[in-house]
């Protein structure tokens, strides 16, 4: 059983294909670090949920989890909603040690990394 | 007078600190490329929407911009809404070469980079 987890939050949307991009990243993840139990967690639209995820993460006897908020900005989703969620995620899993990353589109080498896609991405939007 | 533009096209939201990673990327690509006219568009909930952006971009003698949509996943914004507000801009400023790069999230490197900083992002959200 894997004692690290990693969960990566997304928004979440209807359309189910809204979420392949972040499959790949887990995906890429879970390729890098077979030791890490490695799933998605959605603020609304799609399932399951943080505390739902952090819960399940709990049973498979996972101790440890890191929270990466795949979000380019820190709006009112991420200053407003997300604490309360992560409040309740951990009343949920109280033995559970869980840490949080900032943002994605906070990092400096993901900004170069859209920067550099918006200059030689080709057409076909 | 620059003849290129690139336009970042974003979601927007209410609070007005949760476009300042889109800030700091354009800011990236016009330290690259100085001879391109950068700006941002919106969704909603900022400004300027995308027929304003390049609507001002061709007042600036730009003749042919990239619209870059800074997009993680393909769901009903990019899927139902983009290709309307595309075709108002496009009618708005006919004159203008559009092109569209497929959005951000789709992009393999940029995948890379968001499960690179998943992995090595510090604590502290």
């Amino acid at each position: 059983m894997p004692a690290d987890g990693l969960v990566l939050f997304a928004h979440g949307a209807r359309d189910a294909r809204w979420a392949e991009p972040f499959a790949a990243v887990a995906a890429r993840i879970q390729a890098r670090r077979p030791d890490l139990a490695v799933v998605l967690a959605f603020l609304e639209h799609m399932a399951p949920d943080l505390p739902a995820a952090l819960a399940d993460l709990e049973g498979r006897g996972v101790t440890r989890v890191r929270v990466v908020p795949l979000f380019f900005g820190r709006g009112g989703h991420l200053r407003d909603d997300f604490p309360h969620i992560l409040e309740a995620a951990r009343r949920k899993s109280p033995r559970l040690v869980v840490e949080v990353t900032p943002a994605a589109g906070e990092d400096e080498a993901v900004q170069e990394a859209l920067a550099d896609f918006a200059l030689r991405a080709p057409q076909g939007g």
